[in-house]
C-alpha cells in the first residue's frame, strides 16, 4: 500500500522569526519513502537539520516577515497492517528496565504524574500486569474524555483532561502516559499521519494525530486510546515525553497560524 | 577551601520499592573530591550507578520494607571564590543556539512556558538584551515571591508560583526558568549542596539547594534568585529541564520519608 | 561551500541479522545539514536510532535474508577552510588532563599502547612538547607506512602496521593514536568523509577515510599521518577509542559486502 | 560474613608521575564496608577521585620519586552465599538488546572478536541458546587452557591465550568475553578480591581476580571460567571492556613494582 502524506501550514510574521519545525516523517520510516520528504517554504529560506535529543530530525529556520507557508508532500509505502496487538507481551519491573526507558517514567509539562499517582494506583492495581494494564489505562481513558475538536487547547494537561473530561486525540495519549508511567510502565509521546484508511470516511478536516507508545516486553508497543481500535496506515513523526518535546512548529516570537492543511491518502484508493 | 557536604534518608517502605537517586556530587566537580563520593545504605543493598540522559550518574537500588536509610559524606575542594557575575555576556539570538541548548527552551513539568510567554514578554522586553535581562528576571522573582519552607509542594509549578507568591527555592528557580525560556533563553535547572559559608550562620535547618543556569555568552552560567547574591561552595549534583528530572529520589512505589538532614561546612572553620 | 556526501552498501545476507550502522553525519556537524540526513534500505526496514556512549548517532536494523541495500545522501554547509593547525598548542600533564580524556590515554583493540610504550618513547621523548610531538609522530607515521589499499585488513592493530609498514589510512590512524597515548597524549579515531576538493582528482574509488584527533591546549584537533598535509571539506561521521568503536557497519551473522561506493562531491564544481 | 579486603602497593618512581588507581571496593558494595575503604600513601600525597565512563571510582595521584607506598583496608559484609546460577536465563537477540549493553558485544583491546568468530561459531553454535551457551563457552575456556602465575603477560589478548593454551585469571576471563561476543552475548570484565573462603586453603599468594559478567535474561550474571565453581565473597573492584580499562593502576611513566600484597581473609574464620 501507497499512503501519500502531507501538509501546508500558513504563517503570518510580524518580523524576522526563528522557527523549529517536527514535520518529517520518522527517520525510522525514512526506508519506506517512495520519493524524498522534502519540505519546501515560500519564500524560501534556508533551512538546517538537527536530531533533539530523542533522535527525532528537526528543522531551523529563519522566517521572514509577512505570509510565510510551509508545505511537504510524500508517498509512503507501508504493510497495510493493522497496529499490531501483543496481549502476551509482559511488564518489566523497574529494576529490570533499560536505562534509556527510565527518563520515560517521570512526569513532563503535559503529563503530572506526581498529580495523578493515586488516582492510577486506585484505578488499575487490580489491573492484570503487563499488556491487559496499559489496555485497562487505554480503555479507561477512551470511555473518560469525550472528543471534540473545540475542546483543543495547547496549555491543556493530562490533569486537565482528566478534570474536564473533554479535549482531543494529544489529550487522550497524554491522560494515558501519565496513568501508565504512575504504573511504572514507560510510555512515550507520538505524533504523526493517521487517515482513515480502510474504514468509512471521516468527514472532519485531518490533523496531526497524537498516540503513544508503552515499554512492554522489551519492546515500544503503538497505543491509541482516541480511536481505540487497531488503525491501518500510522505513519510516525516524531517521539518525546510528551507534546511539548514534539511541537509540530515551535516559533520564537508572535505569529498567526492562517491557514493549516494535512492529508493522508491511500494512493488509488 | 575543603568544604564538607553529605546527607542522611531515612524512609519506612511497606514493600520491596525501586528507588532513582540523584545524590552524587556531579561529575564537573569530581576533580575537586578528595575521595569517592560513596553511597551507603542500611540495610545494606547492591546499588547500580546508570548516567542519565543529561550526564548526572543516577543510582538505581530496591528499598527492602522497613527502615531505610541512604547516607553519604564527601569532601570536596572548593577556590572558594562567589558565584561569577559576567555582566557582559551576550544574548544568543535563536538561530545561533548550539542545538543541545534547544531542549531547554521547551516547556517541563515544572515550567509551563506556554501559560507564562505573554507574562514574560509584558515584563521583560524592554530589559536590556544578555545577562541583563535574566538579571532583570531574577530581580523580579525575588522580589515576587516569600520565602517559606511551609510552601513547598511537590505539584508546584512555575504557573503556580506566579500566582501564589510564595515558594521555596525550587520554585524561585522553576519561575525564573520559565521566563528565561519565554525571552527564548535556554535555562536548566540545578540541585546542590548550598551552605551558608562565609556568611552569618543560618538558623534553620538545611536542605539541597535549587537554583538554575542560564546559557549566555556561549556558556552556561549560574543565577540563584532565591539567594539573589554571589553565593561561596555551592556544589553542583544534578541539571536537568526541571526538578521533575532531578528529584533527590524517586520512589516507584508508597514510602514514608521519615527524617533528613543535609550539611554543607567549611572544614575547619 | 557545500559538500554532497553519500554512500551504498550492497549486502547479501543469509539469514536475517541485526545490523549496527554507524553512517550518519555527525552531531557536531549538524547545523551544517541542509536536510536530514536519512538511511534507506532496499528493501525497506524499520531502523532505530541510539546514541552510543562517544554521543555518536547509530542506527539499529534486521537486515532481512538475501540482497540488502543501504544509502544515504546529505548536503553538508562547509567552511571551506582547511585543516587547523594551532602550533602553539600545549600539551597537558597528565594530572591536568579532563577526567573524560583519560580513557583516550588507554590502550584499545586496535591500540596497543603496552606493545609500543618503549618504542614511542625511544622515538619521541626528545620531541617537543605539545603541537610539535604529535607532529613529530605524524610525520614518522607517515614515512614509516607505505599506503596501499590491499593492505587492509580488518584485524591488523597498530603494532602489526608498526612491524609490517603497510597499510591504509586506518592503520596510519591507529598507529599514530597508539603512540600519543603512549606520550600521554590523549587520542581518539575518527571516521567520516574525505574527498580530494582543492585538489588534483583521485583516480581510486573512494572510501571512507579515517584519521584522529588529539587532546592538546583545553581542545581535541584533526591530525591525518595519511595525507599530512591540512585538507578542505572534511566531513565526520563518529569518534571512538578506535576502528572498533566506529565501524561503519557491525554485522551479527554472516554475510557479504558485494559493492560499496562512497562520494564526497562540492557541489557546483 | 565479614570479610577483610586489602592490598599493599610498593613501588620505586625515578620521577614525579601520574598514576591512576582503581583499587576500592565497588561503589555497588559501599553499603557492605563496615568500615570506610580509605586508601593511604607513604609518603602522603594529595588524591583525587573521579568516575569513569563505566561508573567505576578512579582515583588520581602524582607520585612523588622515590618509594612510593599505596595500601588499603577494608571489612566488608558479605552474604556468604556462593555465585548464583541462574540456569533458565535467556538469551536476548541482539535487537532486543539494551542500548547500553551494545558497547560490551565490540571487540576491545585483549578480546579479538574479529579473530575469534569464526571460532566461536564452530564451537558453540550448537549449545543451547542462553545460560547453558555461556556456560559451554566457561566449560571450553577451563578445560583448554592451563593455569599458572608464569604464564601472566601484560600484552596477552583473547586470540593469545586460546593458541597458546597458558594463562592466568584474566586470561581466561578474556577469551571467555571474546567468545560470549562472537556469539552475541554482552560480556564485560571484572576485576575484584576472592579469596578461598569455604575452600581448601591455597597456598600461593594471592592477587587480584579477573572474572567476568555476561548478560543474560534482563541482567548481569557473574561467571568465572577459572576457578569454574561457584565461589562464596567475591568482592568487586570495577568493570570496564576488558583489563585495559580497569588496571589495578595505570601509571604515566617509568616505574618499578617492587612488591606487592593483597588479602581477602573472612574475619573470625
Amino acid at each position: 500500500m501507497q499512503i501519500n502524506v502531507g501538509y501546508e501550514l500558513n504563517y503570518a510574521f510580524p518580523q524576522p522569526t526563528p522557527v523549529i519545525l517536527n514535520l518529517h516523517v520518522h527517520h525510522s520510516r525514512a526506508s519506506d519513502l517512495a520519493r524524498p520528504d522534502l519540505m519546501r517554504t515560500t519564500p524560501a529560506v534556508r533551512t538546517a537539520a538537527y536530531r533533539d535529543g530523542f533522535g527525532n530530525w528537526c528543522t531551523r529556520l529563519i522566517a521572514p516577515p509577512g505570509a510565510f507557508r510551509v508545505t511537504g508532500d510524500a508517498i509512503v509505502n507501508d504493510s497495510g497492517a493493522p497496529d499490531v496487538v501483543s496481549a502476551s507481551a509482559i511488564q518489566h519491573v523497574v529494576p529490570e528496565l533499560p536505562e534509556e526507558t527510565l527518563v520515560f517514567l517521570l512526569g513532563s509539562r503535559y503529563c503530572e504524574t506526581d498529580r495523578l499517582s493515586e488516582i492510577a494506583w486506585g484505578l488499575f492495581s487490580s489491573a492484570p500486569f503487563g499488556w491487559g494494564r496499559v489496555q485497562a489505562i487505554c480503555d479507561f481513558v477512551h470511555a473518560h474524555i469525550q472528543f471534540g475538536y473545540q475542546y483543543a487547547s495547547p496549555t491543556k494537561t493530562a490533569w486537565d483532561v482528566y478534570n474536564e473530561r473533554r479535549g482531543v486525540c494529544r489529550d487522550f495519549a497524554h491522560l494515558a502516559i501519565a496513568l501508565c508511567r504512575c504504573m511504572n510502565i514507560p510510555a512515550r509521546y507520538c505524533t504523526g499521519y493517521l487517515g482513515d484508511i480502510g474504514r468509512p470516511k471521516d468527514p472532519s478536516p485531518m490533523d496531526f494525530a497524537g498516540w503513544f507508545e508503552a515499554y512492554l516486553g522489551g519492546a515500544w508497543h503503538t497505543f491509541d486510546p482516541r480511536n481505540h481500535v487497531p488503525r491501518i496506515g500510522r505513519v510516525l513523526i516524531a517521539r518525546g515525553r510528551d507534546a511539548a518535546d514534539v511541537a509540530i512548529a515551535t516559533t520564537f516570537g508572535p505569529n498567526k497560524l492562517q491557514s493549516f492543511r494535512v492529508w493522508t491518502d491511500e494512493l488509488g484508493a
